[in-house]
């Protein structure tokens, strides 16, 4: 209500003042970015007549006097008692952050453009999400579970918050047979980017991070979220006190390890969202090495290692020394398609161990225990279900279909001149836009094929002049999006 | 690996040094506590002939030199490469947690017991964990969106982090009409502990809180790993830095606000667990004007409100003026049986707003989009029919039945001569042991009838002298513990 007042105030004598609405995706959102927004507790608090108040109070008394009257008479309403402001100052953490996060984001776009072209048949290729329907077998496996709770035999109430045993068993002999990776070190969750930003709260304040640049956005912004970084510095694109490893197809997409200072966890995503690129074996052990002569912790995004089709490990596991050195999170989002059902899990090892001798697995499972209370237990029967020998023949027929749809996109943009990355154990290609601001080829292919992709910027500095093309899609969006795509580049 | 073998190196020379093993739950967990954890990287780094190790050197060179050499031995052999520990320093704030989680401690217990009594039927009423089966109606609501995911038209893929558009609306309008709650001031999340967590990422590590005492232990946790307060203070049992309002039957349960200092953040839970008291409308009057006057920012946890039978008001929007001074949780856990399928929402107004005039909400949002990627779409297809008029009258059904429980609780304990408190208007049972510590109460009553409940004082020091008895149960379960406690205390 207060807020509301305020922009409606500042409308009546700024012709372009935006108006306050909520976002699309329902969420509050001010004009621009969150951060766009000004304080008005100057304003408010004091009559119109200060000059003190900088841009808008000069603004104001620019204009003609026939617009001040009712301005002011706004003013004196906004000092009515309904106007309540607490005396709660705003985490400067979360004040660092820079616009909304990048899906939001590109959601808001999306639903503005379809605002413009309500005719327009709009493709995604933009976030990753999945739009093949769940293999059978699983869904069928979700539906008993649910009918079981509404008998007395089938009814459970609070699982452990660390997941079913079943779960985790199923989990260690599927994804981590041969590597010594204990039921018990493996936690079951509502998803892998939940799971960063409860590891965030088991590091705190005080750590130092690096990230591969580009890189998956909830790293950084959980991070500034924690109050691990400095401040946004605009010059660079850069949040002061991460250590952005640059990760570009000049050197394979694998960071100069020799170049990068100590830091205390290192995010790492392999295969690599947004660009596609896998780490091989011989990079994974020079990754390991260089943690462990470090002291740090890896956190390694294992999400979309079931996309791999070259011969590089799926696992941080596969590399000698990582169970003291690594925590690894996976998913079934971009498995079996619970981007919508909500299933991950976090691996921390017995053996990893902050300097104190603490084992970071009893922090994790005190933050689990405190800040979640299971995964739903109908998406952890579905989980199940994934793991059985049937799950993972469907599962992996889902993949292939998938990766067909990422071969046919990396050959239209081939054939089209571009040159593109990734694809090959991922389901993201990663294009390359040479010389162009990677939003603009966004609104580009947007406003003139109704097609969304990623921004490349979006993924950090080091995306820029790229833009990441999502192979989720049912093949006819696929095709009509290169047949597009060939419209328009051709 | 590390830490192992160094637990077994001492119980070669401590008779009875506790062993390395995995909790009940299945989380690590170190002998004790997790705070009682020693660290021993001095030992490991330096040979047993060093003297400089206090305690653990002393009594090393105190015992027989028979048992000193397997000791030497086993010290060499720590110093192998494989024993690696990071640089990263252990969070402090988590540090400053004192032992687990409670209920998670309370299920080691029960689990301690059955070991113990391999034999004994135990009754649980202990962690509030609901027992009577969910709906038909409502688990057939879920059974169809899962069956519906494994179809082309029924498929989804990520739902909005703020929630399904149809189930705010339906939260709005059934729990919030005529309050001026709208649609997209309710996020729909994984339930009202997680939400608390979320929440406190928003507010960030300068905030003072304030809870009362006994209370959710969840508010003082999250506040405590968030960095909010200082170490913990034995002599009285509590945080430095956040305010106790102590809620006792001498104050109606609700605090003496003219004593109370000024906090940025005050949490308040009504029906109260674990006291099971409910706040009047003259009381949350005098509550949101004190929030009013000091600028702070109450949330409000609402969980029990269903189980209100007297004329107290069931949210804290139904006061004028809380728009701008309350968040509000809730959740279906206890509304439906949903404990393990994890459903719940939080309500933050428009009007809230930090001092600066930024909307707490759109800081909530931020945190939902990063930290979280909504609820279950399945959990949400149950919510929805939860919702509905069928739906409705199947909860209260359930909630009724609850509710019988309890007076069958206080029936009995009032009758066995213990002053109770609570009941009426929540779920739980709060029974006086005048006197005497709470965890011992637990202990005996478990002991001797093989019944779990809860210990006041794990709700904190206001709770000392006190149990919290839960009307979570099958009806003949709670007959054989009224009939057991009989035995025990008559």
């Amino acid at each position: 209500m207060a807020i509301a007042m305020h922009w409606s105030c500042l409308s009546l004598f700024l012709p372009n003042a935006p108006s306050y609405s909520s976002s699309p995706s329902g969420g509050a959102s001010l004009p621009g970015t969150a951060n766009s927004f000004v304080s008005f507790s100057g304003l408010r608090a004091t009559s119109a007549s200060s000059s003190s108040h900088g841009f808008f109070a000069k603004k104001l008394w620019s204009l003609e006097k026939t617009r001040i009257l009712p301005v002011i008479e706004c003013l004196v309403k906004s000092l009515e008692p309904t106007t309540h402001t607490t005396k709660v100052q705003r985490n400067a953490n979360l004040a660092k952050l820079q616009g909304g996060y990048l899906f939001p984001e590109i959601a808001r776009r999306r639903n503005a453009h379809i605002q413009k072209y309500p005719d327009a048949k709009i493709i995604s290729l933009g976030i990753g999400d999945t739009t093949e329907p769940i293999p059978g077998l699983i869904t069928l496996a979700m539906e008993a579970r649910a009918h079981g709770l509404s008998t007395l035999e089938g009814y459970s109430g609070y699982g452990a918050e660390q997941g079913e045993k079943a779960m985790r068993v199923a989990l260690a002999e599927t994804f981590y047979g041969g590597m010594d990776i204990k039921d018990n070190e493996i936690f079951v969750s509502d998803g892998a980017k939940c799971d960063i930003a409860r590891l965030q709260l088991v590091f705190g304040p005080d750590v130092s991070i690096a990230v591969q640049d580009p890189s998956y956005p909830a790293y950084v912004d959980s991070s500034v979220m924690m109050g691990q970084t400095g401040a946004f510095r605009k010059d660079v694109q850069q949040y002061s006190k991460i250590q952005y490893m640059r990760c570009s197809h000049e050197n394979d997409f694998f960071p100069d390890l020799s170049s990068v200072p100590r830091t205390d966890i290192i995010f790492f995503c392999s295969p690599n969202n947004p660009t596609g690129s896998a780490a091989t074996r011989e990079q994974l052990k020079e990754l390991v090495a260089f943690a462990t002569i470090n002291g740090s912790i890896i956190v390694y995004d294992s999400a979309y290692a079931i996309y791999m089709s070259d011969n590089n490990p799926r696992s941080i596991y596969e590399i000698p020394g990582a169970r003291e050195v690594a925590i690894e999170t996976g998913s079934f989002s971009k498995y079996a398609g619970f981007t919508g059902v909500r299933l991950g899990w976090t691996v921390v090892p017995e053996e990893l161990l902050f300097s104190d001798g603490f084992p970071v697995r009893n922090d994790f499972n005190r933050v689990m225990c405190t800040c979640f209370n299971g995964a739903s237990n109908i998406a952890q029967a579905g989980g199940l279900a994934c793991l059985s020998p049937e799950g993972l023949k469907a599962m992996n027929k889902m993949v292939s279909f998938y990766k067909e749809n990422t071969a046919i996109l990396v050959d239209t943009f081939t054939s089209l001149g571009f040159k593109t990355f990734g694809g090959r154990n991922a389901p993201y290609v990663w294009v390359q836009f040479p010389g162009r601001d990677s939003w603009d080829v966004f609104g580009e292919i947007l406003e003139k094929s109704h097609i969304v992709t990623t921004p490349g910027s979006g993924f950090g500095p080091g995306g820029e002049g790229f833009i990441r093309a999502s192979a989720f899609g049912h093949r006819e969006n696929i095709l009509e999006a290169t047949s597009r795509l060939r419209k328009l580049y051709l």
